[in-house]
Order: C-alpha cells, then sequence, then structure tokens
C-alpha cells in the first residue's frame, strides 16, 4: 500500500525530505523521475537507468494507450515486466498529451474523444478509462484525468477547464476505490491556470476529495518563470502537508531548486532526455552544447567531478565526435549524463535539506553557475 | 607484435582454426569482427560488445580520416583510449570507401584523389597516408590501400586495379617497415574480380610480397553466391598456410559457415548490425523479422535457446513494440542479439573444428534452418 513519510524540513524555507513506499520499492523525496513515454526511458536499459541513479519512471498513459495497447501490457501483468524495469512507475493520465497532440479532440462531460495521431482511429478517453489504463499498466502511481488548456487562457475558460477537473477527479477516485485494492496509489491534478485564486480553489476542491497525493498540472505551457513560481507558490500550501507534492513536467534545474524550496516533492521532465539528444549536457556550471568547436580537442570528460559513467569513461571529444556523426551511442552517453546529472542534484538537495542547509546549498548551486 | 598461431585442421574439409595474438589481446579464430565504421559499434558501449562476445572490432580509416581526423584521434594515441575499447582493432585502408561514397573519385599511379562526401574538401589518399592514418589510430592490423572495382568489371579493369594494388602493397609495406617497430600487423589484399586466373595471380604477388595475414577484397560487391564461393574456393589456398586468412565484408551465417570450409579465418559484415537496425534478427532457424505482426502477441525471447542480454531479459513483444515506435533502444537490443549471435556461431564453428566434427556441424546448421 502506498505511503508517504515526511521526514525533515529546512527551517529557512518551505523544502522538505520524505520518502513514499510503493509495491516496488521505497523512493526519497524530493525526486525527479525520468520520462519514459512508451514504456522505455529513450536509449537507455533499466539497468543504466539505476546506475544513473534513477528510482522512478513516468510513462505516459496516452501514448502506451495506443501502441502497444492495454491488450499487450495486460499479457505481462504491466509495464514493469513488459520493459524489465523492477522500480516505481508513475503514469500520466492522457490529459496532457491528448490535448498537445491528439487531431480534433472534443471535450464532453463525459471524457475526450480524439483521433490518435498515428492512424487516425477515434477514441473515447474518460476518466474512468485513463484510471483502467493505468490499473492495467499496474502503475504505482496513477493521475486523475484533467482537462489542460493553453495559455495565455482566460479566467473562464481556466474555470471551466477546473470545475470539469474537479468533477472528473472525484469519477476517477470512485473507478479506483471500486475496481482496486487500492495499494497503488491515486493522485489528483490542480489546474486553474495562472490565476492564482482559481488554482487556490482548485486545490481546496481537490484536496477535499482525497488523494494519495497532489499534483500542479498546466505550468510550463509558456509562461514566464516568476509566474510559475507565483502559482505554484500559492497552490502548494493549499495541499496536506502529510501527501507528496508532484510539479508536473517542470523542468530545469534552477526552476527544481526554486520549487523545492516552496515545498514541492516531485518532479518529471523531458528536459535531460531530450537536451541529452541534441547535445546539450548539464553540468555544476550550466548547460553545455557539446556540438560546440571548443570541445573539439578536449580530452577531458565533460565534468571532471561527475561520477558517471560517461564521465568516467569517455572524453568530451569523443562524445561531440558521436554527435557529430550522429552515431546512436550519443544519444546514450548523454543522456546517462544528464540523468546522472538530476539524480545527483537531487541527492544533493535532500543531504541539504536533511541537514538544515538548503539555504547555504542554493547560494553555492547558484554561485557555481556564474562561474562559467 | 602481431603473431598467428594454427591450432586445428578438419579432416573433412580446410576449415580450421588458430589465434592471433596483437598488443591488445588474443582472438581465437575463425573470427567475425563487428563494424564500428566511426570508432563505435553502432549504438552499443565497448562493455557491451565484450559481453556479446566480440574479441576484436574493424573501424574505418575513410571515416575515421575525415571525421574526427587523425589529429584528434593522435591526442588519445589511437583510437583505443579515444573510443574506450581495449581489445585489437583491425581498420580497413580506405580504399573501398574512397570508390564507394567519395565524390570524384581520381585514381593515379599516386593514389585516389577524391573529395570528401561531408563538405567537398579534396584529399588525397595514397597508399603512404593510408598507412600513416593507420598507424596513428594505433590499429592493430593494418590494411593495404587496394583499387576496388565495380562489379562486373571487364577482365582489363580487373588485371590493371589488382596490378595497381599489388605495386601500391609494396609501398604500404615500405612505409610500415620504415616508420614503424613492426608491433602492429600489416595485411596485404587480394583483388582481381571475378576472374579465377587473375585472383590466383594475385594471391601470389601479394604473397611474394609478404605481410602478416591475406585478406581476400572485391567480394560480397553484387555477383552470385556461387562466383564469390568459387572465386574464395581459387584464392585461399594460394595464401601461406601459416597466415592467417581474412575475407573481406562478408557476410551472411551461410557464406560464413562455407568460406570457412575453405580456410577462412577472419570475416566482417555490416548485416548484424545495420540489419538489427531494421528489425531483421538472426536465430538458429533463420533470420525473422520483428515488425512482423504475428510476433505482437509473442511474451517469449526471439530465441529461448540464446543467451545474450536481450533474450535473457526482454520478450519479442517489447522487441517488436520498441521498433515499431522507433525507440532507440530497439537498436541496441537488437544489435546485441545480433552480434551475440554472430559471435556464438564463430565459437561453435571453432568448437566444431577443433573436435572434428565440423561436417555434423554443417548439417545441423542447415537442417536447423529448414524447420522454419
Amino acid at each position: 500500500m502506498f505511503n508517504f513519510i515526511l521526514e525533515s524540513e529546512s527551517s529557512t524555507t518551505k523544502a522538505r525530505t520524505g520518502r513514499f513506499t510503493t509495491c516496488h520499492g521505497t523512493v526519497k523525496t524530493p525526486v525527479f523521475m525520468p520520462v519514459g513515454t512508451l514504456a522505455s526511458v529513450k536509449s537507455l536499459t533499466p539497468e543504466e537507468l539505476r546506475e544513473a541513479g534513477a528510482k522512478i519512471i513516468l510513462g505516459n498513459t496516452y501514448h502506451l494507450y495506443l501502441r502497444p495497447g492495454c491488450d499487450i501490457i495486460n499479457l505481462f501483468s504491466g509495464i514493469h515486466k513488459f520493459m524489465h524495469w523492477d522500480g516505481p512507475i508513475l503514469t500520466d493520465s492522457g490529459g496532457f498529451q491528448v490535448f498537445s497532440l491528439a487531431k480534433l479532440a472534443k471535450i464532453t462531460e463525459q471524457g475526450v474523444q480524439f483521433q490518435s495521431y498515428i492512424d487516425g482511429s477515434k477514441h473515447m478517453l474518460t476518466p474512468e478509462a485513463a484510471v483502467n489504463a493505468q490499473i492495467c499498466f499496474n502503475s504505482d502511481i496513477i493521475m486523475c484525468l484533467d482537462q489542460c488548456i493553453k495559455y495565455p487562457a482566460n479566467l473562464k475558460e481556466a474555470k471551466e477547464a477546473l470545475d470539469l477537473t474537479s468533477r472528473w477527479a472525484k469519477r476517477c477516485k470512485k473507478v479506483w476505490e471500486e475496481t482496486t485494492s487500492k495499494k497503488n496509489a491515486l493522485f489528483g491534478i490542480v489546474q486553474g491556470g495562472m490565476y492564482p485564486e482559481l488554482r487556490k480553489a482548485s486545490a481546496e476542491n481537490i484536496a477535499e476529495t482525497g488523494f494519495s497525493g497532489y499534483a500542479v498540472g498546466g505550468l510550463s505551457v509558456g509562461e514566464p518563470k516568476n509566474v510559475m513560481i507565483d502559482i505554484a507558490s500559492a497552490t502548494i500550501p493549499m495541499f496536506p502537508v502529510l501527501k507528496p507534492r508532484y510539479i508536473m513536467g517542470v523542468g530545469t534545474p534552477e526552476d527544481i531548486v526554486e520549487l523545492v524550496s516552496l515545498g514541492a516533492d516531485m518532479f518529471d521532465c523531458v528536459l535531460p532526455t531530450r537536451n541529452a539528444r541534441n547535445g546539450q549536457l548539464f553540468t555544476r556550471f550550466g548547460k553545455i552544447n557539446i556540438l560546440n568547436a571548443r570541445f573539439k580537442n578536449n580530452t577531458g570528460p565533460i565534468d571532471n567531478q561527475c561520477s558517471c559513467y560517461t564521465c568516467r569513461n569517455y572524453s568530451t571529444a569523443y562524445l561531440r565526435h558521436l554527435i557529430t556523426t550522429k552515431e546512436l551511442l550519443a544519444y546514450r552517453l548523454n543522456t546517462i549524463h544528464n540523468i546522472y546529472y538530476y539524480t545527483n542534484l537531487m541527492k544533493n538537495i535532500r543531504h541539504a535539506i536533511s541537514t538544515d542547509r538548503f539555504d547555504a546549498f542554493k547560494k553555492d548551486f547558484y554561485e557555481q553557475r556564474r562561474q562559467v
């Protein structure tokens, strides 16, 4: 049965550490979850993910529902055995993808009607269908179906979407209660656009329904950074203290440090994996692009203080050669480094909070970035 | 110093086992060498190559000369450290690629003038330059520059190309003798098109010059299978018995079994790696294409008798899902399987020869393929 324990709190910020337990193991928070959209964190094996420090990964319901489909995943009793990852898996509900990828999505009270971006086939994603798909996936953390809106959205649109999201959340909880033994967690999602008062109302509403954890959806959709922080800042305090708080789809290392300061516990983002495939690597001094000619003769690792497999065994010049020549190994070695950077950042964050030195950690984090 | 020991011979065929020693380790023959064109066997790390049974890999002089260039590889004292592979490396001379990939290649007595396929820059590849590049790469086995011809070619073209190849071979040997301590091997290459009498003349000529090992070039260029076997059959017996014999760019598992019967010791081919990326996997029952819909629900491994990492951990259904969705992990898992298939085939071949049961092995090899 899913459970979350709060372990320490920063005395100067709202940052906190804890751990949650799932059927597939325990995860320390704050945690970053690498994205494995189609039951694969692009280019990596589960063994490499573990070596790079990943403890929990994310899958996308929308993509997995279309390919390979629930019937195939059911043959393996879930995603874990299908993809050979025995750690915890969180799946999003498909809400975000239906709006961003599907053709002709039509929203009704019942759910979202959409056409597959692959073959044009018609589908109906209801709150019940979204939860049932995730039950079939045996996701350790199931997300409620939410209605995502474009940015910017007016107050009326934002209000209507949050109200629908609240009604859908109740339906999600009902099907989860009726068809599972509740051993897997169900998280509620807050919407409300960039309106703090709507966010508060949404958070209260979702908290009242009651979930295993709480997520902030609809951020990192194009809004300015300070707006994102303001919205998170207005929303997080509305959540029950003793439940995990997940900021969906965020973000840069800087975003994560700031959101941890506000009391956030969980993050996911395609940034480390997608950037890796473009040659953009994270270091304690900031982001570098190894396609840059200045790395051509660099016989040293990307970061001489990094202990990842890539930095231990390969030079920056070799990594540049691989990405320049579009060698497949480039994507792997870069992804390993970037995931390690993120998991190591989270480890350092947890250590700083638990020793109540998170302020000093933040100062140091930003100072190193100014040294480039 | 390179050295080759003949260890056993089949009593019913010309098949033989042996081993050669290089500065980077000893290799049992017959051996298959996976192709790592640009200092990377596409999608795999050196650790995975080893686990898949690879003992020696091949690099391409033409590609490495253009990118990253000798100056960069020189910073690492060779390819081994550059790419983090500490086993033996054989590099081809660039002759084949100059003719197949370069623009406006112009052959003179001096060498080949060509334009880079990447940026149109002009280069001159002489026998001396080809050997010097491979010395800079610290290749354990250096190949002479040869003149490759198109298929079909008439007798005059084939004769001229083989004569030039013989003259270039002498120049290659001279620069190798003068500028190295000869610790790395230099192999001569036989040409002569599809004319057995030219092949014999070429082999005699090259053997007279004297090399650490002998290669048959210009096969697998579009000729019918029986012609390829006839040419190899006419050429191999002309080589000194106590030197390794390498059939360049060949081939299918069936080709390899046949050429081993004729006394060949070394092979390289893009087939296992390239096919892997297209979803074509080798099994003891023959080749399968996992994009085929019949594998959609297959929860078993590709081959339940295969011990590779892929077959130990992943189902055929998952592999099909990965390649269908173009996930990068597909290329890796398929490549691991195919390389393991080839290295395991060679292991079985060596065992069969050394126990003098190669005939029985061949019979079994073909019978399993008829069971599909």
